[in-house]
């Protein structure tokens, strides 16, 4: 089956933002087994709408449809929907219960403009928006399905994950498809790709395709096969990872089932606390707060998290966290004499079971030849000891705060399971 | 003028790679006043280029393509292109000059894979590629001319800036277009639309055209209006915006001119922090590090911040921060007591100009009837006075940190500016 994703808004179309939705969706396409051929994002303009609706019906099984649905007057798409499937748009009274539970919770009226986000084409399925007042919309003509969504991602993503894709899968016989995603920390893209090489080449004879998925500190390795016969896909599967773990096992943290929530570095991290009854606590120097913000992100945090000091001046580091100010004038901030008695005072201070400390230089600014942009040292402790680890990243601030956080991660990690470091 | 954006390449329809060249050659067309009309990605496939220049040909004046232009098998724009233009491919001396001075710089001989990089379709005005191999290339069919470029973005951006858009301005007359963007924050789309609905209305007598831009606790409204005299444009634009300001003035934090960098609540506050070479410090606890990670996300973060407390625990609030037991008792944590004596001790444990301290119930669990998921307390403090505020933002944990964060960021400029809050 192929599908066709349309975005709609002028914002795409003058370069104010960039389309990530469509590359989502995307995504989710081909994990499903559809095959996207055409992607295109157009004007909030009838004509121009109708013109790509059209050319859409021509060619594909899916339209997927993003943006202008919003209860402005520069949003479009309802009208032009309702009127492409030639119906007139009627209330909606579930939408509107919808609409109005979301306004009142926050203490408000249902103003008139957004008694009309309930208005949705007559005979049309409507895909319930969890986190905004706009519904989705699904209408087929002739053999083709049109799926109008909101453009605000995370309302798209829910309608998308929870509703369209189990509609298509429960509607449609789709061939079957078995991926499993491989997530490594510390090693970079190409250094990957050398060691795995033999291993890569082999892989087409099983028809199992390779896709590498780098992000800053991350490499994902996304393994997928699709076929008639679910438990041959993944029996094959299955065994390349088996001997790709002979080849780089020290760098793999985890595994992705498709469908499953992502797993990240923080995530893992909680659930072995937790499943520890044991607590964290951070001194966050160069990252900022920038580790303490993922930790914090996961719902019920504070289970497993006891707190963090991001100590951004020497006096702060010596006045919160007892670093012996001669530190300063011996071997600086960023040593390891420094994130050694950061992390065992947090550690102490929270009287949490582990801690992180973190020190380095983020740059653009601020290098020296001895200290050069990206030099950060991480200590981890707990009670009995303290480890403490050198490295050298790049020279992008943002960059080396992201590359830190997960570096720091995943030494933690190693440290809780008393692997080798 | 008008133009359409062609992006050719699998990698984009299965997700790997966001399309980024896109947005890029969509901001610079605006910038010299060609409307883009349409974006399209398709598949490495005959039929389907030659179907999508043909759309392009009946409706634009420049198609922009970029992508399928390398050495290797499945790139294969430039025989499309020649076909489509029925013309053959010829040796071009000075790209194969180009090419060879590349590989020979690099030490290398010029493989017969890239010799045939130096082919181009006959009559085409060729665009040099001075950071690669590939050539650009410029052809013109009816009133229609077809821009062919390399899907790497730094090869085509030197081609852009330096051959293309020159090339267009030259031989073509392009009206003027004038943007600007107002940055508010604090009031929601629908809110917003209803108290500018009279004013929005009669934007269209200016030609002026108005977009909302929503995202977590900000709504941007993009200006814009193209004409020959750019003066009358600027002054039109400048004109309602003043307008504006009177309607929701207490909302706006910001303008953006297009092309500028992004503006943001926290390079807003980190600049008027530094021109008054002041400093911040941050007591954070559902937004657990968020606020200090975007603060410190900006180069030369260190001359504002002293750095941030996120007091997890009760006991953390109380032992690093000296938040009065009882008040646990009485108010609770998410209380005006905690965040005032909060904000009051980092101030002084940082001895910071300015801090900020939040306090609330992330979600999505957590919630009472008194005390829903959604509610946060922020309180603001120098040396003078403590100012604290209630909210109750949404259900969506994600959110309500990024919400918190906004609004305690444009609560700390209005009281560093000394306005009415």
């Amino acid at each position: 089956m192929t599908a066709e994703i349309l975005t709609i808004g002028d914002e795409i179309l003058i370069g104010q933002i960039t389309n990530t939705n469509s590359v989502w969706i995307a995504q989710q396409l081909n994990l499903t087994g559809i095959k996207v051929l055409h992607m295109a994002s157009v004007a909030d303009d009838e004509a121009v709408i109708i013109t790509a609706f059209d050319a859409a019906l021509s060619r594909a099984d899916f339209v997927f449809i993003t943006g202008g649905l919003g209860p402005t007057k520069d949003d479009i798409t309802k009208k032009t929907f309702a009127e492409y499937f030639e119906t007139p748009l009627v209330l909606n009274e579930e939408v509107l219960a919808n609409v109005s539970s979301f306004f009142n919770k926050r203490g408000k009226e249902v103003s008139e403009v957004n008694r009309q986000q309930a208005l949705v084409p007559e005979g049309c399925f409507v895909i319930k928006n969890v986190h905004g007042t706009a519904p989705g919309m699904w209408m087929k003509k002739k053999n083709t399905v049109f799926i109008s969504m909101p453009g605000v991602p995370y309302e798209m993503k829910a309608m998308v994950t929870d509703i369209v894709i189990p509609k298509i899968k429960k509607e449609n016989t789709l061939p079957f498809i078995y991926h499993k995603t491989v997530l490594t920390q510390g090693v970079g893209e190409s250094t990957l790709a050398e060691i795995i090489s033999d291993w890569e080449n082999n892989l087409s004879v099983k028809k199992i395709k390779l896709a590498y998925l780098p992000q800053p500190g991350i490499v994902r390795l996304r393994l997928s096969s699709s076929g008639t016969d679910f438990n041959l896909l993944k029996k094959n599967v299955e065994d390349e990872i088996e001997k790709l773990k002979l080849l780089i096992g020290k760098y793999i943290f985890g595994f992705e089932d498709y469908g499953e929530a992502a797993v990240t570095l923080q995530s893992i991290v909680s659930d072995l606390l937790r499943a520890n009854k044991q607590t964290l606590s951070l001194a966050e120097s160069c990252t900022g707060g920038y580790i303490s913000s993922l930790i914090t992100a996961i719902p019920g945090a504070s289970d497993i998290f006891k707190g963090a000091i991001v100590p951004y001046t020497n006096t702060a580091k010596n006045e919160l966290l007892n670093v012996d100010q001669k530190i300063f004038l011996t071997s600086g901030a960023v040593s390891r004499e420094c994130v050694e008695q950061l992390a065992k005072n947090v550690l102490k201070k929270f009287k949490s079971d582990y801690s992180i400390a973190v020190s380095g230089i983020a740059g653009p600014t601020g290098g020296t030849i001895e200290k050069p942009v990206g030099l950060v040292w991480i200590a981890i402790a707990n009670a009995e000891k303290t480890q403490s680890f050198k490295f050298i990243f790049g020279d992008n601030r943002q960059r080396n705060i992201i590359m830190t956080a997960q570096t720091s991660l995943n030494l933690l990690r190693k440290f809780i399971l008393k692997l080798p470091i």
